[in-house]
C-alpha cells in the first residue's frame, strides 16, 4: 500500500534557511519514532509537507533477505508509579523512558525485581539512556542515573501500554527522475525516537537537498530513502534488488547537525568517485572535516556495501557515532543540533550534486603546444609577471584533457577546487579549444 | 650415506620450556663446530636427541652450482707456547682462538714473524673476535687485544693440529609430512663454533618448534634444515633444485636469543605471504620487533633468495648481525643469550604456523545485506550501545568473504589480529553463515 | 635559410672551467635579446664561437601548429626625456627599460598621459621590472620605482626607435649523433635580455655540455635547441613533428646560476626515466636539491609535454622563477650568477649524460645461489668481519640482474649510487658472471 502525499511548503518566510532547518528538527523531535508503527507515518507526514514522498507499508512477516519484517509496535503510555501512585518514571515526559519494542506489562513489583529492567549510565548521571530490544522479546526504562538512585525500596506499579501486532514496516521514498537512469542515492534512517543529531538532523538535511535538487535541470536520476535502520535498507534492497544496479553513487547521511566538523566514510569499495568527492569538497570547503576507511561497523552503508551488493555507498556525519557523549542519549536534543551547521551540511551536498552533475571527460582539440589562448581573449596580455589561479586551471584542463581522465581528475591532480577546472572547461569549450567527450 | 638418529627427549621434566632451551645452547656451545667436521656431526647428533635428524654426508670435491664441497677440515689441538713452554693462546681455552680451517703448522718464530698471522679487535680488547678462511689456504690465531699487547718479543713454538682431508660436508634434515606436498622451511646454521647467538639460538629454536609440530596435525609439510653456512644452502639447493617449487613459505632462523627485539627481513619478494605474516605477527604480538627491506647482503636467505630461485624465504633475527658489539666475538656465548627470549621466539614461530595452517579464503553465504547474526546467538540483544572486538570480526570476515581473499587479508585490512578474525570464521561457519572455499 | 658557424674555442686558457663559464654569461649579457631579431643572432655567433651550431630562421607569418610567427622586432633607441631635454629613463643604459616588442613612438605627452605607460616594482624600488607585449601591440617603458616616483609633472619627450616588420624567428641547433637515433634533447631559450640567471646560465651550461659530449663516444644522439620562450619550441615542434618520436630523455635547462639548490620539475610523464634520473643523481650528488611534479604552468617543458606530443621532458632550475626577488628584474644580472654553480650544473648534467649511456639490462649468467666471488678474486678471502659498498654492489647486481630491469633500476632498489653499480658491473661483466643483454 503506497500513498502520495502531497507536497507543499509551510515554512516561515521571514525565517533564514538555517533556522527554517532546525525549525523542522525540533518539530520532529517529539515524535516518537520506532522501526514501526506510527511515529514513522507521523514524522513522513511532516516531511512530506515538503517533498512529495511517497510512503510505502511492508506487512509484517515478509522475508527480506536474511530478515523477516517484525511486527508492528506502538505504544500510547508506560510509566513507573511508586506505592503514592507519583509516575516517577514516565513516557509522556520522555519517549526515551521506555526500552524500543518493549512488550506490554502491568504488574506491581518491588524495586529488587524490577532494578534489571531499568538501564542507566552512572557515568552521565544526568541523561536517559536509549535502549532497544527489536528482535527479542523483552521490556525495560531507561532512567537517568540519579533517578535510578533516588528510587526507594517498595512495590511499584509498572505498565507499559504498548502493543506489538501485525501491521507493516513503513518508510518514504521520492525519486526524481533525471536525463539518465543513472541514481543518486540518498539514505537517512528514521526509526529514532526523541534524538535530534541522531537522526532527525539526516532527515531534515536529505529533505531540503531533495527539495532543491527537483527543481533543477539534472543529468542524474536521485532517489531519497527514509527508512528504519538496519531492517530499512534490508527491506528496500530486497524489494529493489534489480534497481541497486542503476546506484552509481550513494550516501548515508546522519548525525550532521552537531557542533563537530564532518566525518567522511568511505565506501567499501574504498576509492569510489563519491568517496574521491566527498574527499575533495571536504579539502577544499570544509578542510576541518576527515575521511576515514570503511569499517563494516557503522551505520545503514553496512547494508548497501555488503558483499552480495557493494554499492559506492559512503556515510557523512559529523562527531561519529559513539564518540560524543551525547550520543544515544536524551542530551540528543534540539539544542545540541545548531542551525548552521544544518546549513553547512546542505552546501557540501549541494556541492557535491553539482560535481557529479557537472563532471565529464573533455578532449583538447589543439593538443600539439599550447594553443594561443591571447588571441582568444583568455590570456592578459602583457607578460613577464606572475599568473593567477584562473589561468592556472586553463592549462590544467588543457593539459590533461586527453580523454582518458575527467575534470574532477585533473582537478585531483592539480589540486584546485572542482569548481575552477569546471569554469575553465567552460570557457575554454566556448573558445572551441575543448569538447566534452563523454561522462565519467 | 645419510644415517636416522633415533629421537628421545632429554630434558629435565622440572626445568620450565625456557630453561630447558637455554641448558641446550649451554650444552651446544662448548662444540666446535665448522662448516665441516666432527662438531657438526657431534652437534647434530645432540639435536637429533630431541627430533628424528636425517643426517647427510656429502663428499669433498662434489660439485653444487658454482660451488665445489671443500676438504673436511678437524682439529685436534693448537696453541701458541712463550719460550717457557707456556701456552700462552690455547685452543683447548677457547675454540674461537684458531681461524678456522686453519692449516696445519708445527714451527718456531719470531713475534714479528707471528704477529700477521694473529687477529684481534681493538676496539674491544677483552674479547676473542671469530675468523675464518673457508676457501682460501691460511692459518692464524685470534686473540684477546689485551692479549696481543701483551706478548713480549723472542720465539715463540706455533702449533696447529689440524687436518683438511678429503671427507664430507655434513647437516642435518627433518622433513614433517603434512596433508599437502606444499612445504614451509625453516633453516639455521650450524657452521659457528662456541658462538651462542649466532646461531645456537637458531638451532635450539628450530628443533624445539620442529617437535612441537610433528606431534600436531597439518595441512603444510614442514623441512627443517641445520646446515653450514652459504656452502650448505648451496649443497642443498643443488641436491633438492626440483623439491624448491614446493617451498610455499622458508624462514632462517639466526640470533633470535639475544635481548634486542625482532627484526624481520623481507624476502627478495618483498610482499610474499611470509613477509606480510611476520609484520602482522610482531605488529600485533611483539610490537617492539621491525621489519626490514631485502637486500642481498646477510645470512642464507642469501642462497634461497638468489635470482635463479627466488624463493620467498626471509630472515628472522632479534638484534641485526653486525650491530651488536659482541657479534663474532667470544662474548656471544650462553649468558648473552636470554631464556625467555629464546620461548619468545619459540612463541612467535607457533603463532606463524598457526596462521600459515588456518588462512583460507572464506565465502559468505548470505552476502546480501548483513545476515541476522541475533537469531544465531551471534549478537547481544539488547540494541543503542558500543561494539566488542568478537563482533566487530564477524562483521569484518562477512563484509570481506567474497572468495578474492583470505582471512589474513582481512585481517590485514581491518588492522585485527588474524587469531580473532579465524576464530570469527569459525563461529559463522559453525552457524551456516560461512564455507571454506579454499587454500590461500 | 640555416647558416653554420664554424666553431672554434676562444676560453682563456688560464682561467679555471667556472671562470670562463661565468665570463661567457658576461659577454652574452649586455645584448638586447628579444622572441626575434638582431640579438639572437648575436647570441648565437658568440655561443657559436664554441660549438658548431647551426642557425635556422623562420620567416614571419610562418603557421607553426596554433601559432604564427610573429614580425621581426628590432630597437635602435629609446628614451624618456624631461623639459629640460634629458633622458630620465634611457634604454642605452639598461635594455629592460623598454617593453619587449613595444611598437615604435615619437611623441610629446604629460606625465598623467604617459603614467599608464611605465612600469615599476613598488616592492623592490631599485629595480627595473622585465616586460613583454609580444602578441599585442602596444608600447611601454619600465623603470625603478624609485626613478617612476621622482618624475615630476610636466610634458616629457618620449621616443621608441623601434620596427617590427616582415623578418624571421632565429634559432640555434646543434645535433650530435651517436650509434642509435634514440635523442637525448637538451633546450634553453634564449629569448631574454639581459637577465643573466633567467637564461644565460642555461645557455652557457648548455654549450659546455655540447662541447663536452662532441668530444666523446656515445650511444645516444644528442640535440641542443636554443630557442625563444614559447613560440621557440613550438615552431621546432611543428617544424620536426616527425622526429620527436626519438626523442626518449630531454631537459629544459633555465635559471641554474643563482646560488639556490636545484628544482627539478618532472615531465608530464610523472615517473619518464629522466625524472627517475634526476631524482637520483640529486639525491646522491646534490642531496639539497629537491623534486617536484609537473604542472602545466612553467618554462618550455609545457610545450614538449603538452598532450599531443606528452614527450619526457623535464626541467631543471635552481631556484624557481617567481620565487627569488631577483626574478625578471635587473637584479638579475651577473653577479647574480655563481661561476661555481655554473660549474656544478654542468657536473650534474654530465652525471645525467654518464647514467643515461651506461645504463643497461643485465644478466647473471649464474643465478641459481651466490656465485662465488672468492675464486674469482671479487671478494677478500678472510672472513668474519664486515662488508664494503663495493661488495654490496655486487651482491646488488647479482641479486637483481634477472633480465627484468636494468642497473639503474637496481641503483633505486639498492639505495646505491649507479656509479657504484655500473662498476660492479664492469667487474662481473670481466670475470664471465654477468652480461648485458639489452638497453633499457
Amino acid at each position: 500500500m503506497n500513498t502520495v502525499i502531497d507536497a507543499h511548503t509551510a515554512t516561515d518566510a521571514e525565517r533564514t534557511l538555517s533556522e527554517r532547518m532546525h525549525a523542522l528538527v525540533t518539530r520532529l523531535y517529539p515524535i516518537c519514532r520506532s522501526i514501526t508503527g506510527e511515529g514513522v507515518r507521523e514524522s513522513l507526514r511532516v516531511l512530506g509537507e515538503m517533498i512529495p514522498l511517497t510512503v510505502h507499508e511492508v506487512p509484517s512477516g515478509t522475508q527480506v533477505l536474511d530478515w523477516t519484517v517484525p511486527l508492528e509496535w506502538n505504544i500510547r503510555d508506560a510509566y513507573v508509579a511508586n506505592e503514592r501512585g507519583e509516575r516517577i518514571i514516565d513516557f509522556r515526559r520522555h519517549n526515551l523512558h521506555v526500552m524500543q519494542y518493549s512488550t506490554p506489562v502491568r504488574a506491581r513489583m518491588s524495586l529488587e525485581e524490577l532494578r534489571p529492567r531499568l538501564h542507566s549510565l552512572p557515568d552521565r548521571p544526568d541523561a536517559i539512556p536509549y535502549r532497544t530490544s527489536y528482535y527479542k522479546e523483552a521490556w525495560g526504562f531507561c532512567v537517568s542515573d540519579r533517578q535510578l538512585q533516588a528510587m526507594e525500596p517498595g512495590e511499584y506499579e509498572v505498565v507499559i501500554d504498548s502493543s506489538l501486532t501485525e501491521g507493516s514496516l513503513t518508510y518514504g521514498e521520492l525519486f526524481i527522475p533525471g536525463e539518465t537512469a543513472d541514481e543518486v542515492l540518498f539514505h537517512a534512517h528514521i526509526c529514532h525516537p526523541s534524538l535530534a543529531n541522531d537522526n532527525l538532523s539526516g532527515l531534515v538535511v536529505a529533505a531540503y537537498l531533495a527539495d532543491e535538487i527537483r527543481r533543477t535541470a539534472r543529468r542524474y536520476s536521485y532517489r531519497f530513502v527514509f527508512l528504519p535502520g538496519t531492517i530499512g535498507p534490508i527491506t528496500w534492497l530486497a524489494l529493489n534488488e534489480d534497481r541497486t544496479s542503476r546506484i552509481r553513487h550513494g550516501l548515508v547521511l546522519t548525525g550532521i547537525g552537531d557542533p563537530g566538523a564532518f566525518t567522511y566514510k568511505r565506501s567499501r569499495r574504498g576509492a569510489a568517485p563519491i568517496d574521491r568527492a566527498l574527499q575533495h569538497l571536504l579539502k577544499w570547503t570544509m578542510p576541518e572535516g576527515r575521511v576515514c576507511d570503511f569499517e563494516p561497523y557503522g551505520y545503514d552503508e553496512r547494508q548497501y556495501c555488503s558483499p552480495g551488493f557493494n554499492l559506492p555507498v559512503g556515510c557523512l556525519m559529523r562527531t561519529p557515532h559513539g564518540t560524543y557523549p551525547e550520543y544515544h542519549t536524551s542530551d540528543d536534543n534540539p539544542d545540541f543540533v545548531r542551525a548552521e551547521k544544518l546549513e553547512d551540511a546542505l552546501k557540501l551536498l549541494t556541492g557535491l550534486v553539482h560535481l557529479l552533475e557537472r563532471d565529464r571527460r573533455c578532449v583538447n582539440l589543439s593538443p600539439k603546444g599550447e594553443p594561443q589562448l591571447g588571441k582568444r581573449g583568455l590570456y592578459r596580455s602583457t607578460g613577464g609577471s606572475g599568473v593567477d589561479g584562473r589561468h592556472l586551471a586553463l592549462l590544467w584542463v588543457l593539459s590533461f584533457a586527453d580523454g582518458s581522465c575527467t575534470l574532477f581528475d585533473i582537478a585531483e591532480r592539480a589540486s584546485l577546487p572542482f569548481s575552477l577546472l569546471e569554469e575553465a572547461a567552460a570557457d575554454l569549450e566556448l573558445a572551441g579549444l575543448l569538447k566534452s567527450s563523454g561522462r565519467p
